[in-house]
């Protein structure tokens, strides 16, 4: 399990004055990128632009139950629930920091292809290597 | 069924040049706030301004199975697959409006709540009326 | 002078419950995109995308007077204050559609480069022609 | 002078692969939420939601040198420019972290308000002081 934790900025707010929920997926987004940043030097920027690999999510499900607001930090636990052999699967849990408030369980599923032919690829070693570590 | 066109906006792509994902619910969403026009003046603003009702999405699922580009414009069919007491299941098939190449099938669950309870209420009966004429 | 209306989204908004500023920038660049449907088939998809030319905004002025809020639409009129060689101003004043209330005056001076070599370039015709078109 | 560094995310860039202009103005208002951590220690959220005091940005002036890419780093470096009664003007500039290269100059002006009554107030005495700390 990788632990992130990530305040609401400002702006992530909609109209009713809570994080509007496509915002959380953002911010897993962010929780991946400090994942591979834990075994790849220049994590995944190096992954797109030097080695032409995409990690598109395929698939995407969850329950919100709380919501967060300005002023509140999201605390986002990623564990790899599955690996496949071109794609895997993440579990975020998200929390309110300040007192551990249940907000949302994420699970999304995400392939690994080559961005130059879009074609499903065999998840790297180094990907790879990482996810085992942070098996639930 | 109510269908809505949306262009990719120049800035909705990620560094792979594809939409980021988080965007196509925030494009269903406006799809949602298109149907509440259908019935309601000032649709989502006076649901949420002037009623104080809230319509926080607390459950969803979803497959991607092709990517948008700048360029390509989205069709997202909205059709309403449940309805509960307070909340209910609407249905996106989000396709390339150009070819009609499928994109993502995306499932939210919507609660209606109380804003300044943030309690769950019944839905209200102009909207529990347009969900029941975009039945699928 | 050409005139876009766009409602504010949901989650145009920050925590003040009012328009972000940094989000009039995204809306007067759909005000462009617009303006470039005028002339050319595809608009700035088919320039950046076949062209290979970018649209890079170098400088940036403006004044915000009044907010913007949930359920009210902003309207933008642009105008081309001033053609160079490998640039161009254009001026963009927003109200609130509704009664006209000034909500912005904003500035852009946009430069034309080749994408693959970032160099500067000379103005495309097509594009000279729609701005002349709508001096102020 | 305070220095903030910012990683350009993946879905901060636009079509054509660099970070989307008005981005950079949302960096720069993560800046300032650092700056006035210093002193408050809820910080911004502090200020909007128990002091109802509101930040509005008023007038905005920059221009944009170089482009910024994914993998690469935003150092934004913040002074105040000018202190007034009821408005602060702060300065941005913005470098590539990685070798300085110069990226954006951005002034703002920010009006201190009562978010109840709209109405401008005086710039309060903690936020003058951090403001005094780093004038240029």
């Amino acid at each position: 399990m990788h632990v992130f934790e990530r305040p609401v900025r400002f702006a992530d707010v909609d109209a009713t004055g809570v994080v509007f929920f496509p915002t959380f997926f953002a911010y897993c987004s962010e929780a991946l990128e400090q994942l591979l940043l834990l075994v790849i030097r220049d994590g995944y920027a190096e992954v797109v632009l030097q080695r032409k690999i995409g990690l598109p999510t395929v698939r995407i499900a969850g329950d919100f139950t709380s919501p967060l607001r300005f002023g509140d930090t999201a605390r986002i636990a990623i564990q790899t629930e599955h690996i496949g052999t071109r794609s895997f699967t993440l579990r975020y849990s998200v929390t309110r920091a300040s007192d551990g408030l249940p907000v949302a369980e994420l699970r999304g599923t995400v392939a690994t292809i080559d961005l130059l032919s879009t074609r499903p690829i065999h998840i790297p070693e180094d990907i790879r290597s990482v996810l085992e570590q942070h098996r639930s």
